[in-house]
């Protein structure tokens, strides 16, 4: 019961919670990239209340399903820090976790393929949203003032190659920088990891032509020496 | 009959195509490192028509022998834009792309022994050719001003060292360093999953001198008393 | 006899030796971060002094109880350091290796579920301790004045980006560094290995769905052959 | 005969050639560290000219020993770089590939202990003798003046960290800072890939504790049923 129904719900809310995720992210975009004024920031500041509302509405809802309650709140600490942080505003930034869980719901097999889907799209997002946070944290205070510097930074970063002609050097501005850094360990270890898993495959396709001998051929042998053993019994009866 | 045409057409062309790359590449260097007047410079110019030319032609007969022209055609983007883009003069460094992709194009069956050796082949080129779009790119507004600076720099950057001695502030010149750190990731990754399939290997050398039983093996063994089961069956008709 | 009893005060002593190495840890940062005066000072320098005492306890403890005492502490050197060095104010830092050491005891047979929550916590402790080492031997000397810098630089050491925002000058400030860097290294690797293992096992389920035959299913087959012979034989003998 | 005489001369000349190795880096890096006057300076010229001479024998009655010469003169031109070479002075720094290629010699079959201890061993080797090369290469050129600076650099650099503190400015400087930046990439990629292996294994042994089938075992079987055929035919000929 209770999975099924997490899962009905889990299926019907994707669209609204990915099209929401989008919509907060291109407003919270504008707000820091544009600073807009008047009507325009207005309806950036409406579209972020709204689409926050969704993500709580999203929360209580699956609380509300689920029959362990406890247990699905201990289960799912993050999903409540997301939806409660952006309330704080120097904790703003914490926002942006809420677009990647979306994203990462939907992944549950995973195989080589969507391994790498995967890996370039929550890269380039994170760069983006990285890029984002950091200018919003920032906010004149070091070097990092123009978007299109903040993305450089971030491919800087995440690359593990750190010129240092931009870094941050506020707190926030500091933790969206070690979680890009902790990304761009993540992403040296996901590349190398396929590929690794690729020449393994490749080499051994080549040395191993023969397949191995499977349980199921030597239980089928197995069943085939039974019956003989029985039809000698019969002859040794019959003798 | 497509794949056969296609086939039979790269094979003729490959020779053709690699020297219009390397030609490509020389003309290229010269005018970006040397600065040459006069004569030089156009016969430069005029070898970069060519060979664009010729890579034209190329991507012109190749849709023109596919088939199934629509497929052929949403498959080859990358070809298109390589094709197409280098009109266009602040997107000239597509063009470096060219001879990666012809390069490429060999590459089918895929060993560590090719790994190593395209690996650094494509190192190097990938080096040689970001230090040139990068001088190119720069072109004096930041402090990448030499070509020996320039391999300096895309050293420092495909490694993620990243010194921060040298770095690009235009935007192409970033989106060329951006480029070389994906190379550099990418890099670290192929050295590292094959230095891993090598150990793996050998430690597995070591451990399992016994070889596997084979599915052919098993096979006959069956065979063997399937047989044994007709004989005693006759035996019993017989007794 | 030997090592059952090396394991009886192993399991014993986990918990005092546990207990002593955060308080000494704490004693430590409080006065590197705090410089606290006069009372709280003194508390600082007395459980440092006690928690060392302990260790030395541990130490002779454990040489005495051994048999082979010389092969003991020739397999023991760095276990000597760790209580000697402390004395030596200059060589303080090596300190920190006791905490590490004694939380590592404790990992002998290790899976990737472990890896992962060993590797986490020797991280985020290392990033503590570095920051924590080189704050109190660069004392004023480079950039790293303040406790959130230290932190930072060790965030930016480990990871490889090395931005060059700060960096440590002295010579004890550069071996910590090192040893950071090396860190770095480490869990580059460990998380590249933990990602390629189980990439590697999930293509393996996806592609190989049908066991392998196993040496005691073969094993049974062959008993049942020979109990087939031996009636074969009587049978014979029958007839 | 051929690879026994070499491999006789090989384990002849071993250890003459490991000490000339030490002797030669001894007496450069007291050239290059402590700028010695008179009669140290001329008994440092002395050893490494003595030394050198040794490599040349070496390499030249290796030459002679062959019986394919010219296979050997092809398969070794690197052994050729490393005698000449020092001759040139801007290029002097190409002789620390001697010490390193001895070393290497005697590593013919590789097991992950072996690579741990042979890693370790070029990695401080590799170090100290790239800190003396960009040490003598800049000479005053850059910040680089003092060889503890060097070895830090060293450090900043193999790890690819590269805060920027440091870096070199000459030709001959950043030829050795490249070599390092590709010793850090091997580093990562062997670091990484025996840890892979290492989990690998440990992960299948939690798995498989059951052997495969081998080879010899279902071969054994093969062996019994054939028996019994050859028991069931005289059987029903007695029939």
């Amino acid at each position: 019961m209770y999975g099924a129904r997490i899962a009905k719900w889990d299926k019907a809310a994707e669209w609204p919670l990915t099209i929401a995720a989008i919509l907060f992210l291109m407003s919270y975009a504008t707000q820091i990239i544009a600073h807009p004024d008047g009507f325009v920031n207005q309806l950036c500041e409406a579209i972020l209340w709204i689409t926050w509302a969704i993500f709580l509405i999203d929360y209580v809802t699956r609380l509300t399903i689920a029959e362990k309650r406890w247990r699905w709140f201990y289960r799912h600490l993050l999903d409540l820090a997301i939806v409660v942080l952006p309330m704080l505003r120097p904790l703003r930034l914490m926002r942006f976790l809420t677009v990647l869980a979306i994203i990462g719901r939907g992944t549950g097999n995973v195989l080589r393929g969507r391994v790498v889907i995967y890996t370039v799209g929550a890269t380039v997002l994170t760069i983006f949203i990285a890029a984002l946070t950091v200018l919003d944290a920032e906010n004149g205070a070091g070097d990092i003032k123009t978007f299109p510097d903040a993305i450089w930074w971030a491919f800087v970063t995440i690359t593990t190659v750190g010129y240092g002609d931009f870094y941050p050097v506020t707190l926030t501005g500091r933790i969206v920088a070690v979680g890009l850094m902790i990304g761009g360990i993540a992403l040296i270890g996901v590349v190398t990891a396929t590929l690794a898993s690729w020449i393994v495959e490749r080499v051994a396709d080549q040395t191993t032509k023969t397949a191995a001998a499977t349980e199921s051929q030597v239980e089928e042998l197995r069943r085939e020496v039974l019956e003989l053993k029985s039809m000698i019994r019969e002859l040794r009866s019959a003798a």
